[in-house]
């Protein structure tokens, strides 16, 4: 039931495949008059695209985005704007030993059994370049966001077990993109960009987990029982392939902690606004923004493709042993952090839209 | 858009505020020939109940569903199935002291800036009352799965920095409703049951962790791409009041996993089953069933209404001093695991019925 | 699929039945601060009850809308609005002789077929009482058109052969309600009024059709493609029992008409605005509102149900004579204007929250 | 809100203008398995087609369309399916002395209410081209309906004031496509054609009516209340450009029955089924299918653009004239019969998946 759409004033509807003609999106709801600028969005899409360090995977592909609708004179006309990025560089032949074979953790053994057939190369649609039609159109809602003055960002805080503890407070986020690993600590960085090698050369993968961090956002975004605020972005979040957890605010060590120390105590700042003197909330109450930072972590597991040998079994149930070949990533982190903010951004220029109708 | 309905096929709709006339739910959307248990029903309600030990609010209210719609002779007919728990015992004078003041860590700050206007009384729609809501629509949801051999299982794993550490594997779940805590422990379940008392003596409330474990779950439920079994499940659970994270499988853990340890690996069972020996996945690959159990974990914090006072601000942003009076939870835990069940419910269901159009 | 629900932004879930507990509706979107005015509520469900006249059924019902939810201090929350009317004066009995008798035209065979069993109740859900439910939240959305000055009218325009030519725009429509067909037209009303007396002594039924008239609408309201204002509005309308057709602006008769005759000449009004000089579009060009009046007509069929032997079939397609028992309309016309009011002001107010989000 | 989407479980989504790249559309939730025949999509899209007789509009355009995802092997994958169809042999400076002229019965002047910016080229997004996407789309409907047995048919049956009065159960269908204007019937189609030369030849333009039929439908396909089977497919037929007014069954001529003449009874066939003596029900009963014949009749006015001077006011309210270039359709007819196949495919294409959630 539109399982390929998200959003429901600005909404997103993806298609295509890892070794097809490409993928795309349509975007729905776009406001008019939005300056469309696809320098911008190429420029997202180059920070998500494969080949980019020698940390993410070698494989080459330009990811271009082509503009087919919605746009005129460089505003969106609010009809439908579709974007498509063909596929390139694709070795469908890598995939042929794994025609019939369920390679560990990936989905080739539930589409199989959703479905009754599935498009084994490349993983199909299950592959995470479906991943770069959500990035593109992101980019379109960080366009629309940044009108009302609201951003989005993201960086990588722990690969494996290196976890940078430092608040988003005390970091410089403008370093984020300075280093391959895309974390903002460049010390961290280092250690995390030399174990991410160290796991490449053993021909495995590592996990780790994205900080998102939303800023500018005017109290009174979401929605109070099913559609609040984190729970779309949980929802978000946890759509991107490879996610595994998410919390906001004090999220799982609120868990453990007190009403008395939790409860997030209003004033009136000097400037005669009402702000709260902590932030354990996460900038949501009630499902709806208070005007605070709202800053949520997002968990990834390693990813399934390692290139050493594994024992698995076939459609008819036969033990066989697969290895990885291909070009792959040994830690989905650094390329996860600009599909963290396109998603973030999308859930994002969804509620503020939703918002001009919550009063007469 | 629709903020208080959830679901798709299986799909329902929420009313009403903690001091009005009632709340109740619309089911839309259950297959026709289902029989209605209404003992069941009132049974889950009675879980969620307050009053029901001593360590939750000591408000007295029967929560009593009355069946308005959508059932002949026991059977539901595929019309609405609509659901109306009367509130009682109010005192909506609990609340005067509060009109004008915003509690901290509470909606009434953010519900007046989105909507201009508010009902202060018990938190009006924002109360935790609404989920007696979706604890009926969700006995209706574990009814229609256990057509299926659909489980749905909840229970306390931690209360404050009392965690339980044993898997769930190695627990008897029958143990849960058998200590008013709601831990399978007994040992624990003592531990958390003191400390509670202990808490809610000091005035003050504590967070917990909520433990989900979803069997009997054939492989092919979940949809691929945004609609991920897990995102359903994150935003469900996201979307209970007080909830500050979600994981599954092996949840933020997984981060800093490796892919060789991390990955699940295929056999084929005595019975001739294709099976993963471990479960890192949570059952879920790709966003769909993989056929083996899916378990997560639910993070809330402490109730923000405690019993000391606390300075804030009132709409004019004055500051002001509040002390939490009335009948209220030290904590939300023992009375979230029906409700975790009941959204859990909501999800699998429309799942189930989604999958009937997966193939020709 | 949320079958039971109606609109986007502005929209609506009824449940219940003819001969259950009674029939409600959820509004859920509604936007904060509207004054929730119950009376004006209840004069619109007055206009649809039974036992008004005596063209219509003689079964006495209230119809009284009682307020669930969402409502505080007489203005709207932004919380769903529950309404729930109960039933009362029910015959079931009159129903016995039914039990399992497919009556003609009526929805008994499609029930059966569609769910496997029905409550054969005085039609169950498919009892044209539920569209008491769509007029309570009609009024509301007629409540939230006031505001921007769009009003929504009906009036019947045929009864069987006698058809009213007379166009909108040379009609008093104040006179609507000053008589039982509700006509505006005094004497064509009179001859309705016989001849629906005439067809109710013969134990037989008449069909008609209802012109309906919005005003105010500002250009802009509609969506291009699929959800045309008019399309939309020919969705609601078909879905009022017993509807068989829809046509706006030149209608069918605009199918034998030349482009050179049924294009509308834009020109500007000596207030400076642009306007057109004829309007056989109806007020909506390519799906949107031009400002102009938007015109339509429904027609509706004869009621099913007759005072006379009919020859059926039963549950096992053995041969019955069923004859009508109970009290029946002769002619649903008159009570079908609040009805098409309804629809109407829920598709307008839908498109006017819409509407918000066209543009940056 | 989704407005550029049409269906529930069988769901388009279309996007594309006039004189950009190209439009296209993307489906998602056709079920896995279906055999995607692309040479009976080119062969919908070529009845679809500019240029294809001398009756319509001379413009030149292959209209090929792509597959870009969702088919592996032959098969649907159960992936988003997207098409696209480029856009070649355009003309945009035929439009350049329009670009601020607001062209009579034409989107132009809503367009520009609504969004405040407009493609002026072709038309934009409002142009009868958007349709291509959907025969398109509708073929695929088509196809997966024929595994059902539903076979849909449409034809003219009426072209200005030549209307041909034979019942559709006395037409030979398959005669429909032999002659230009897609009448079944041969003398007429004659006497039509020749009326739409003669019309070309005055630079005018002319409407129309399209006849409808669906067969082989189960019982039980459509939802009782506002998601009635015949509401859907009034919603799809509006929803096509040019599209005035929508009948089922009797329609309009129903309005002026009596009950006794209009009842269809019920009676047992010779095979041992359920049907009933006449259709005057169209084959809907209570918005749900009871097996019969469903026909309808869709209303187009004539082509907005002509071939003579009109005058009419710019975007600035100043008079201004203008007359039709290019090459235009002096009537719709034709290639409307296929768009309102493709509507009517998908309409039933969602409900058929719908049903299969109707019972336990």
């Amino acid at each position: 039931m539109a399982a390929n759409s998200f959003g429901r004033l600005f909404r997103i509807t993806t298609f295509g495949e890892s070794h097809g003609y490409g993928i795309g999106v349509v975007i729905d709801g776009c406001p008019a008059g939005l300056p469309v600028d696809m320098v911008f969005v190429q420029q997202q899409l180059d920070r998500r695209r494969p080949g980019q360090s020698k940390i993410v995977t070698q494989r080459q592909e330009s990811d271009t985005a082509e503009l087919l609708s919605g746009v005129y004179e460089g505003r969106s006309t609010g009809a439908p704007i579709a974007l498509l990025i063909r596929n390139a560089n694709q070795r469908s032949k890598d995939y042929n030993h794994l025609q019939n074979a369920y390679r560990p953790s990936h989905a080739d053994f539930t589409y199989q059994q959703k479905y009754g057939l599935r498009d084994h190369r490349g993983g199909g649609r299950s592959s995470a370049r479906e991943t770069a039609a959500r990035v593109a159109a992101g980019a379109i809602a960080q366009l629309l966001l940044a009108h009302y003055g609201i951003t989005v960002k993201a960086y990588v805080s722990q690969v494996g077990p290196l976890v940078l503890q430092t608040p988003y407070q005390q970091l410089n986020l403008a370093l984020t993109d300075q280093n391959a690993v895309r974390c903002p600590h460049p010390e961290m960085a280092a250690q995390m960009e030399a174990l991410i090698l160290q796991v490449r050369k053993a021909g495995d993968t590592i996990g780790g987990v994205v900080n998102g961090l939303i800023q500018g956002v005017p109290a009174g975004l979401g929605e109070p029982v099913f559609d609040k605020l984190h729970a779309r972005l949980a929802m978000a979040m946890l759509g991107i392939n490879a996610a595994k957890g998410f919390e906001y605010g004090s999220g799982f060590a609120g868990a453990a902690m007190r009403g008395s120390e939790h409860n997030d105590l209003f004033y009136t700042t000097p400037q005669g606004n009402i702000a709260t003197r902590t932030n354990f909330s996460g900038g949501i109450q009630g499902g709806i923004s208070n005007g605070m930072d709202i800053y949520f972590r997002v968990a990834f597991k390693p990813v399934a493709t390692i290139l050493q040998p594994q024992p698995t079994v076939d459609h008819l149930g036969n033990d066989v042993t697969i290895e990885g070949k291909g070009r792959h990533d040994p830690c989905v982190l650094p390329r996860a952090v600009p599909i963290v903010e396109a998603m973030c951004a999308l859930v994002m220029a969804d509620f503020v839209l939703l918002n001009r109708c919550a009063r007469l």
